[in-house]
């Protein structure tokens, strides 16, 4: 089954790229969100996703455990998880193996019985951050980026709304 | 008449991208700066950008209504508005709807009787800032990156001076 | 001799590209590090590329004169510089002349005997820093990347791992 990979700068397309990608496979869509709604800035980018996506998804929000969400087979048609950004970030504030996590998500890709398609940021095209929190967090996305690329069959690169084929 | 708009990093040799397309097109051409000399920083790179670009260039400050100067009919060849990203901070220091602006001007490109070269920035590729005003700033610099890309017939992103097409 | 920077942001894997098409030329590579093993950061940083390459690497620490290191004729094989941000880092410690530093060793590219493959980041595409230090960096990593791919023959942005060809 297709593995895809969106990547991009912040407001830069992505998630309605990935929206588009998912809904060109047939049957219903279920969207795995990785945000958790904490606070009203992230309540409201979830409104907002929501309400661009339509009713007639399945939503499921998982911030942690990828892996079984997306074995299960609810659902006819592809998952859609947003964003691997925010899922690393979970993971390293649940202070889990977060770089054996994303290797057995590598490993599970390419034997799921659904498409997939995975939005995940450019977050390391700045300058260096001052604290090391931040230059540990930008680190450990590029790595991860690297290694779910390396799993994908497609690869895009969104900038301003379109996308750059990398793979 | 073209629309073409080259986005890009800091430095990446946006401007001298963008005036070599502008020059590209016949007539006089028309350079519209949406920076305002307020300190010795912008001075001297409003200077630079002259000193590049030669004497022949018509100029305008146009810090804010960027629909009226582009409708203008002054000079025979392109408009180059440089840059976007100044002209959205203009806009929202001085507190108006940016994002009725940003959806105006688009409008309006695909209207004008002389081609129109725009330079923008990428400003959400590096990890997220700590304030809010900053993270509000790129997010509003992406939402524009995707409105006015959406109306224009070419799309560049200049990395190390060179252009990559995206549309 | 072939001339190849490879650009990108943090952990996009330019190294590991960047060492792929060192390999590619015949004869010994010779590794030149421009980073100085200063803090623990960075000695654990030099020490995983090291294991990654082998052992088979000639290796140079050259934090400030790149072009007598490039111009020396020991090894037969490419060089590798890894990385010019860091070396335009040195230069402005040094308060040395940085663009003198970089128009020189644009200047002695085309003329080397061994095909050279520079890595360099992209630093400039997130929102504006806050200090002036750093607006000042980010400007000139900008113009030496300019300057630098304007010399070279084929330049890479490598994102998520994957190459992307700018020249």
């Amino acid at each position: 089954m297709a593995v895809i990979l969106i990547t991009g700068g912040a407001r830069s397309g992505k998630s309605t790229r990935a929206e588009a990608r998912a809904r060109s496979f047939a049957g219903q869509p279920v969207y795995v969100a990785t945000a958790e709604a904490l606070d009203g800035e992230m309540q409201e980018r979830i409104a907002r996703h929501r309400a661009r996506r339509g009713a007639d998804w399945i939503e499921r929000e998982v911030p942690l455990d990828l892996v079984p969400a997306l074995l299960s087979t609810e659902g006819g048609g592809a998952r859609l998880v947003d964003c691997l950004t925010l899922w690393l970030s979970n993971l390293m504030h649940a202070a889990r193996d977060w770089e054996r996590d994303v290797r057995e998500l590598a490993d599970t890709l390419p034997r799921l019985n659904s498409p997939v398609v995975l939005v995940t940021n450019e977050v390391g095209l700045g300058i260096v951050p001052d604290n090391a929190l931040a230059r540990s967090f930008r680190d450990a996305a590029g790595i991860m980026n690297q290694i779910i690329a390396g799993a994908a069959d497609e690869v895009e690169f969104v900038v301003a709304g379109l996308p750059l084929k990398l793979k």
